[in-house]
């Protein structure tokens, strides 16, 4: 792992790096207590182009590193700075062309975009963890964070490292992801935007469906695709600290917690069926 | 309102009262420095039988005690210690019976016997409301908590003093109450069990389709109708203290919290259509 710059902030340090020619960054707490303390690491995921994502980018990692995470990101093959693929930028242009025609998008086009993409990221990422969790700053288990969902789903399958995922729904995902997300098994906690306009709902709650997660969660917002609410930072902040820091303040809760959410049983001889 | 018993607990002081021979119950802080400041009110909705329900609504209301609420509820009409209501408990009848037939329920049976609950319940619960909010220790806005999904709709319609309402997704819900839904204007979230064995999930992702608050948000979880996970305990108290509570340390958070979830917008030029 090449140290390429390093920014200094009031709340976090910001370090872009490289690993084999993969642009990535990694942002870490300033505070010097925490340099003490190894980090459990939240991994970043986002569509592609960090220079363009940087920005909001910066603003999750910001919220995890408030909340006593690292985070990381690595910049997706053929995207930004990276080598063009000239195939996906086919099965792009084909993908934009059908959704303007206001045509169903082939499945094979999906395909042809997407599969490459996971088959070749997924390794980069893991790569990037052993190189990652190396740092006596970082430890695991970590977590997945965003989009793109088809990485996210790989990532969850392949990497015993991650123990949470936060997925973004989204649509365009392969038949064979579908069917690979019900293999996941780590906690999930869902994100959809109700009204997201490039996004099929049927399809996201399909995929919500699929995933084998025992435990998933699914967070849906009245709202478009960028319309996210701030609360829902807040909420995937706690669902990291929930699985990645099994802390004793946790644990050591009252157990009248365990039983505060059995509040919707139905078991009444008056109202049946009224909940 | 006509003061029954009163009982001390470590956390909290529960006070049976009746209002116009209406059995409820109020929980409050014990802490005496909240005595000084009037705490804001959730209504505990239930399905009925407050002797039956007392240890899930106990539970419950020392969730909302504990994040600086007050809790109230009261008995349904035709439940518990009231008056039996005939119709009511045939068409509770007919329920069972198309249930255990496997039949679909017609909508008849749902009608008669949810809707006039409602509409005496409704009056009840503001009268209470009335009585309560008259008390030094209590103040509103109030929120709403809870099934029955169609007692909550129609109070979010008709009572001003909600401020906001977490809902329990459930099924049998009149067709009339799915029109009212599309008036609710106040701040929402839903819970749905997503295995939940006696719910519809069709009909409950349809009436939060239905529902007209621009602010709502769904929290769908794996497991049946009993399995609500702790932590939802714990979102519905934020969600009370955000809509209830707008206090200043709130307001005056950075204001990149207010960029944070614009995370998942795609206008990128590289991967249209990856989130």
């Amino acid at each position: 792992m090449r140290l390429r710059t390093e920014q200094r902030h009031d709340d976090l340090v910001e370090t872009a790096f490289s690993l084999d020619d993969v642009p990535g960054i990694l942002w870490t707490p300033t505070i010097p207590a925490a340099a003490t303390t190894p980090s459990p690491l939240v991994l970043l995921g986002h569509p592609g182009d960090l220079s363009r994502m940087h920005p909001r980018l910066l603003a999750r990692a910001r919220s995890c590193v408030a909340a006593g995470f690292a985070a990381a990101t690595l910049e997706l093959p053929g995207t930004g700075e990276r080598p063009r693929h000239p195939d996906a930028d086919r099965a792009r242009a084909d993908l934009r062309r059908a959704v303007r025609a206001g045509e169903p998008v082939p499945d094979v086009v999906v395909d042809r975009l997407v599969l490459p993409l996971v088959e070749q990221a997924a390794p980069e990422w893991r790569a990037a963890l052993d190189a990652l969790l190396a740092r006596p700053d970082l430890r695991g288990p970590v977590a997945w964070s965003g989009g793109i969902i088809s990485l996210g789903v790989r990532m969850a399958v392949v990497e015993p490292r991650i123990a949470a995922a936060v997925l973004f729904a989204g649509s365009y995902v392969p038949r064979a992801i579908v069917e690979e997300a019900r293999t996941v098994t780590v906690p999930l906690l869902v994100l959809l935007q109700w009204d997201d306009e490039g996004n099929d709902r049927q399809q996201a709650l399909g995929l919500f469906e699929a995933l084998g997660s025992r435990e998933k969660t699914l967070h849906a917002n009245t709202g478009g695709h960028t319309g996210v609410p701030a609360f829902e930072g807040d909420d995937a902040a706690r669902f990291f600290t929930r699985h990645l820091r099994p802390a004793p303040e946790v644990s050591g809760q009252p157990t009248s917690l365990g039983d505060r959410p059995v509040t919707r049983r139905n078991t009444s001889a008056n109202a049946p069926g009224l909940r």
